[in-house]
């Protein structure tokens, strides 16, 4: 597709993610909306498999692939969310998936991505591109590049999240004034904008990003992709993508509203909310658009407001430094 | 009614409870199975209205009270769950409720009590009777007694969790060789037997109690109700009820397996593990049944198990104590 992704391409994703994709609950909590002086739902994609929405965009690359493609294999690059992702539909869909990742990625994370019978290539963060490599790969076994968010079968699997949110608050019998998501490269803001915004035309989208990493606020203030500064240094590793899509970045100045961008403290006190109130975990970048409601940042007063908290493969660490922050009233 | 609940009446419940209760999902994780040899299914009811499964029951019984009844209003006594639940039932409903809760209790599980509108009776548990201060309480203002577990339109309504559970395992074209829930009264486990059976009525249904705690299993297998030597000491404080109820005990009888008994730290680490691999924030009481499918006491191998994480509301300090056991292999 040359043009951009429609509502429809949403659809049609929906249907290849059918009996694949955990329908994830649209959870509300009537303290936390009374706080709040009006209606605030999570849809809770924490609880997607693999543990974040990113199984829905890899599934629907892989499953709209040629079958020859596919015989030849699929390779992506990721220390975190993509692969599991990428390496679980690889699985579901019997398609092998080589997965590029940092040396010095999480034990964990290396471990849950092989028992998903990915192949795990390690390589040195400061001395080798995962880029060349996985291109590399990819010239020499015949595989084909699945990127972690700038394409239109990433962002439109991601868009079903939108798709099944906006189904679910009408089944509820609401209307939705405004969705906020989690951004990193654009890919989940702007699929869920497509799958809204296709049920429900006049709700606003806002993609949500950590304080330094707002290279899609910035970019839609000034028309043009800006970047950011800095490579590392949130509390947020899974949205530190330098600058917004080739794909992406068109679609987002077609559908989203202004960003909120929010710090690594407001994320954190986001994390104990959803804990003490709405039982899920979530990672920290995650519960940014969450954190943009409960600051009033993304205002929810006198309005009804859906966020998507994006994936919970958070460390035993970084939650309990959350739920230590708390200071009962 | 005299004679027992039956499977209609779960299925009345569930109509009742259509909007109101969240259709929780089922959750699996292929780790998991692989690690167990077999497929095992999580019910999330932490992620129900109030953090538990109580709100099903305590609905069910104030939308089945006659007109006038209602009007007169609803007593109970709870520190817990069904405290919340039958507040936020009445809420709901527009029924006036009282809750009987102990001055030491939690000043946030009273303050969310509050925060649903009811009004709170607090009393001295070394001194006072709960039981007496809220029949009192319901001869003075006519109000009805709602109790925790033994009475069938709270067990038909808890049981409507086991009846989605049936229905979502068989959208997947999944059978159940067994399912689990906590047992404090029996409430929740014969209600899920219930609702299970009559849907899949081969499936094995057990109750999962604390070790000391387990009047529930000792009852089933001599055959009569038997009575914990404690009414305190285990972890597990949604689940000390010191005997079966008179309507549960029967059905019981009629429905359950054998029960399945697990320690404190089995608890602890079923906890960890619904954080790391099912995104899901599990009170201690709430992870029983969870805890005896992880240690094989439930077995899973060669199997497909389901098992109701029953509620979420745990204290901070509780859950990272949780978190904490985790040694990364």
């Amino acid at each position: 597709m040359s043009s951009l992704p429609t509502f429809a391409d949403v659809q049609a994703a929906a249907r290849r993610l059918e009996g694949v994709a955990v329908r994830t609950p649209l959870l509300e909590n009537p303290r936390i909306n009374d706080k709040l002086g009006g209606r605030l739902f999570i849809k809770a994609e924490c609880l997607q498999r693999t543990g974040s929405f990113k199984i829905r965009g890899a599934y629907n690359f892989l499953a709209s692939m040629s079958e020859t493609d596919r015989r030849n294999g699929a390779v992506g690059w990721s220390s975190g969310n993509h692969a599991q992702g990428l390496a679980e539909a690889g699985r579901l869909l019997g398609v092998k998936t080589t997965i590029v990742m940092p040396a010095d990625a999480p034990a964990l994370k290396v471990a849950n991505t092989r028992a998903s019978g990915a192949a795990v290539v390690l390589y040195d963060r400061v001395k080798e591109s995962r880029e060349e490599i996985g291109m590399d790969i990819a010239r020499k076994t015949g595989a084909t590049v699945v990127p972690p968010y700038d394409h239109p079968w990433i962002l439109t699997g991601q868009g079903t999240a939108g798709l099944e949110l906006a189904e679910q608050a009408t089944a509820l019998g609401v209307t939705l004034d405004a969705v906020a998501a989690p951004c990193s490269g654009g890919g989940l803001a702007t699929g869920v904008a497509l799958g809204v915004k296709g049920i429900m035309p006049n709700a606003m989208v806002h993609a949500g990003e950590p304080v330094g990493f707002d290279d899609l606020a910035r970019s839609l203030a000034s028309g043009r992709k800006e970047t950011n500064a800095r490579l590392s240094g949130s509390i947020c590793d899974a949205l530190l993508a330098p600058t917004p899509g080739d794909v992406t970045f068109p679609l987002a100045q077609k559908l989203l509203g202004p960003g909120v961008v929010v710090t690594d403290d407001e994320v954190l006190d986001a994390m104990e909310v959803a804990f003490r109130e709405f039982k899920i975990v979530v990672e920290p970048g995650g519960a940014v658009a969450l954190a943009a409601a409960l600051t009033g940042k993304l205002p929810v007063k006198g309005r009804t407001v859906a966020v998507v908290c994006s994936g919970g493969n958070v460390d035993h660490a970084t939650f309990i430094r959350a739920l230590q922050r708390y200071q009962p009233a």
